[in-house]
Formats: C-alpha cells, structure tokens, sequence
C-alpha cells in the first residue's frame, strides 16, 4: 500500500477521496465553524447560517464517516447531541485554516475581479 | 471596507466567496492540476481523469471569473487555448497545496475510517 506514491490526481487514490469530501458544498464551512470545539447542531446551524438542517446533517455524516467528526449523544432529557472534530479532523485544520486566512485576506480581490470580468462581458 | 473584519462564517462576507468557490466539485483538483504551469484543455482533463468537458469548461469560467486563472488564445490554426494561474491564483497555492499535501499522507486514515464505520452500520 505504501510502496504507491498517493497523488489527488489519480481518480482512485484514497487521497483523490479527502479532496472531493473537501469540495462538498459545505465541508469546508462546517470543519471551519466547529475549530472553536465542541457545539450542538442548532448553534452549528447558526454559526454558518443559511445551510438547510437536511444538508448540514448530509454534511456531519459525510464527516463522521470520514472520522474527521464525532457525534455524543449524551443521555439526558431531552438527549443532547453534540458534534466535535477527531484528532484526525484537528490535525486537518492546519491547511483548512490556511485557507481560511487567505480567503479573509483576499476576499476583497475576487469581488474586484469579479466585478472587472461583469464589465468586460 | 477594512473596518470590518473579514470572517467567512458570515454569509454575506467576500471572503465566503472564496470558500465557496473552493467548495465546488472540481475546483481544488482544477488548481492542483494547474500548478505546474500553462497546459491545454484536453492535456488539463487528462490531468484529472472522469471529469466531463461540460463541467471542466464551466470550473474553469468560474475560475476565470475570480481572477484566479487565465485564459490565453493563441492565434494559431488550430487557435491553441492555455490555462493557467494569475499571480493571484499562484498566492492560493499555498494553502490548496497545505490540503494536497495532508490528503495525500491521510487518504488511507480516512479509508480506514469508513471502512470501521461500515462495519458498525
């Protein structure tokens, strides 16, 4: 297994799977909103705003599936339940931070280019 | 403008622009595939493999529309097409490079992952 070099570009490398779980609609908004730790799916709902309670569920299992996320349901009344990354989910928040602080710091030049590609056409 | 920090939990912030974009389907596999300098369309689709023209083409104009891709017509017979990054697409590369890296050294965690999680289902 280790004796092929892992490369994103190979449609059936186990590494080709992460990109396309990361380039889900909403993955990288939800690996984002839970880096401050462990938060239930209402307060979830609303630190990313507008996701639809059906996708932001699609999206968690998505991620619990991958072992990035952990769901705890705790036995109390009424139960809570409470999503919170892994330690394989922390240890991917380095490069997903990473993009974080590039979007914040360039956002304003996509909008510029944007609004320059809208003139031209 | 500046007097309000950018945070891409906001809806309407630029910068979940960005997060965004890079949350569709092809778009982290497009810039993988382009860092390493110009190529033609049909060289670019090899690179990734399964995509269809259709969707390539239109992963492509968003990017183009962000300025974060250029798209040069040589005037040829046939007219050759070349795709590559601005210098604002090279800065994202960086942090697109941060997730390649990790998915490529994680992919097989992440198998294992939904494999253990199959077996519970």
């Amino acid at each position: 297994m280790e004796s092929v070099q892992a490369d994103v570009l190979k449609p059936n490398c186990p590494s080709r799977m992460v990109v396309e779980r990361l380039g889900e609609r909403w993955t990288l908004l939800v690996l984002i909103a839970l880096r401050s730790g462990p938060v239930r799916f209402t307060a979830l709902r609303e630190k990313i705003g507008v996701v639809t309670p059906k996708v932001l569920t699609q999206t968690l299992r998505g991620l619990e599936h991958d072992g990035l996320v952990l769901r705890t349901i705790y036995a109390e009344i009424p139960p809570r339940v409470e999503y919170e990354l892994t330690d394989l989910g922390e240890s991917l928040m380095g490069p997903v931070d990473g993009l974080r602080v590039w979007s914040e710091s360039n956002g304003h030049q996509i909008v510029a280019a944007r609004e320059a590609s809208d003139r031209r056409a």
